[in-house]
């Protein structure tokens, strides 16, 4: 992608109207554009980076055997009613002209419910599991941390249906492997973490929570061991010993970037979702919600790999792999020839082909927070200077090895 | 795909409360599932189908250098009220707790160019074009046409910002050369088609109309050149002499498949999204709007490409290449081996390995519709009878050839 193409240009300044960091410097760097408080838009930039970090939750996903479908924002009031959740302060209510009252889906644990009804019948039928990447809706009071809480984001939701509780916790269990997959593969440290259930269950629930001082949860964990609490469960305090291990309990605020819900059979319930066991006996369904937020791992992924001159953007979820700016006149011809064959590569390749000082370049690519920078001018002498977004150090390199770096990054 | 597995399951009878025939199909094989009139969930199936459509449609647009991006939903009072469409009909509204009113998303020409002003402001900053994958909600009246007119449906909508109107003409030109790529690729014969702007533009605007007694609209159109206007125009009349080459002019119902509208400087105007010229003058930028719809692209090739027993997918949407039917017992290890061979080759491969009738696996595969149909029982002695779906005609060929015929359809 050639930088003068670019739709997106890097500000001047922070935005005046934002207090969180990951919006601030998303928004700078020309990633998102704010347009109310917890609503953005996706620039191109921010765009390939939120596909990226789709693309490594749907494989997950689909590794799990979970089918892929697309669900509503247009939700029912009826479906909301047979849950008992139209009351629900979230929920964006709207009005139609012609067809009644409506819930804009801020999960879709009713309308998948309601679509089960229709293929399961039978023990044989189970278990089940469907997923969907669909934007959500939530009115939340004071959205103020950008992509952390939007009342407008990106979800991952999966739905599991079982034929009784030990097959759930299989399950569940399972979800709690592929999301730990999910977040090291994005670069992420996440605590699975004891937690209410909120609006969906009175059961403890688990959260992945990310450490950050970015994020609105507090979680009481311990440092040597995997026991971590969000502290709105009240039992453990930070500075006792841990009931695993002894070791003395850390305080610290955290993002929560997924979560893992065992739904037992209310929404069966409420669906009258049933299937006949092998004795022929008529039995709810056993369900399992898992959500986990795209959207929301951006904003977090900014909060953890920053420094004071931009973003650091982990290789697997950068918006290209490398980032080409040319510094002279003279060294233009030799610049486009390495772009055109990086592209041949299929290497994800930025490139300044503009004219403007070598300083402002350096400071835009800084903030863009493109893992790998390579710089052509005439001082290179034929070759390539070679500098990692996260490192001082400089390498100069020919092209031929510039090249295989790259492709050898790649599938 | 194991069909055993599949989350949905094929219905033993049409949906009750459904007219038209694209959802009574896609309803009853078990690729939608209606939520309420006009809101459709995309099962598994679907979906397949569904992204299939959307990747062509993102490769030309691609092609042709736009950028992808991707706005909200909840659109602030004031981005309409700056337009003037705040009280269009098909707007659905809403009022939030906390942060006002909002529109949902019916169409982006407001919230794009207020973006753009972030982005452009000189002549060499065009000219920019950006497009978005994204769910829209229109208040239709009274939907009944399946996927045809959707309350809340998928589109392509691809802006574009120009220095004159010269550059919009060009552009333009381009962008009915994509759409006809498009349409081409997905085996549906488009007519471009005169139309009246509705609430976008007073000036006449150009459709893309699939001939189909499932429309909604009305044409007029020469079988023996290109003319073709929307019956609202009421210029041309059926039976009248073509324009252009003097042939009788027909008359059809025929499917709005997408739409092509030269928006002037209305937008730019009403946002103040202005450029400098060569010669440092301020002027509006000049703008473009093109739409497509994918769900609705779906329900028309339901239209289009079906018989008495059920889906004909042309190739390139297909939500499997093949469908593997297993007969008996006997044969189930040599049909689960060739099941597994043609994983290995990326062959998308739905495999009937349920235990159920011979007549109920043809009768439910001709309803899916995938286009070839691969039949393996004791009788066809370790080879493979191959037939398409859109034929009569039965082979027996050998597994090799079978593999080799698949996997020559890739890339």
């Amino acid at each position: 992608m050639l930088q003068s193409g670019l739709f997106s240009k890097i500000s001047k300044e922070f935005p005046k109207d934002e207090e969180s960091l990951n919006s601030r410097l998303l928004i700078r760097a020309g990633f998102v554009k704010k347009l109310s408080a917890g609503v953005y838009s996706f620039l191109p930039l921010g765009l390939r980076v939120l596909h990226k970090i789709v693309d490594v939750v749907k494989e997950e996903m689909n590794e799990l055997g979970a089918e892929e479908m697309l669900m509503p924002s247009l939700v029912p009031k009826a479906a909301w009613e047979r849950s008992n959740r139209w009351n629900v302060d979230v929920a964006y209510k709207l009005n139609s002209q012609f067809g009644g009252e409506f819930g804009l889906g801020w999960t879709h644990e009713e309308v998948v419910s309601d679509i089960a009804k229709n293929f399961i019948f039978s023990y044989q039928d189970l278990p089940k599991a469907v997923y969907q990447i669909q934007t959500k809706f939530r009115d939340e009071k004071r959205p103020k941390s950008g992509l952390l809480r939007g009342r407008e984001f990106l979800m991952k939701d999966l739905y599991s249906f079982h034929a009784d509780e030990a097959d759930l916790n299989r399950y569940y269990n399972l979800v709690i492997g592929a999301y730990k997959k999910i977040f090291k593969r994005l670069n992420l440290e996440a605590r699975v973490t004891e937690a209410l259930g909120g609006a969906f269950t009175k059961e403890y629930t688990h959260e992945f929570q990310i450490l950050s001082g970015a994020g609105e949860d507090t979680i009481i964990y311990c440092a040597k061991c995997d026991f971590s609490q969000n502290s709105e469960v009240v039992k453990a305090r930070a500075g006792e010993k841990c009931p695993d291990c002894g070791n003395a309990l850390k305080k610290s605020r955290a993002i929560e970037a997924a979560n893992v819900f065992k739904l037992g059979t209310k929404y069966s319930d409420a669906f009258d979702l049933k299937f006949k066991d092998k004795s022929g006996n008529s039995k709810p369904v056993v369900m399992g919600s898992y959500g986990i937020g795209p959207s929301r791992i951006m904003g977090a992924l900014v909060e953890i790999y920053h420094d004071e001159s931009g973003i650091i953007w982990p290789e697997a979820v950068a918006p290209f792999q490398a980032h080409l700016i040319n510094l002279s006149q003279k060294s233009k011809v030799k610049s486009q020839k390495l772009y055109q064959k990086l592209q041949k590569q299929n290497v994800e390749i930025l490139y300044d082909d503009r004219d403007i000082s070598p300083g402002q370049k350096f400071a835009e690519s800084d903030l863009i927070g493109v893992p790998l920078r390579l710089v052509i001018s005439e001082k290179t002498a034929g070759k390539v200077e070679v500098k990692q977004r996260n490192s001082d150090k400089i390498k100069l390199v020919t092209e031929k090895e510039v090249i295989k770096i790259l492709s050898s990054g790649k599938g």
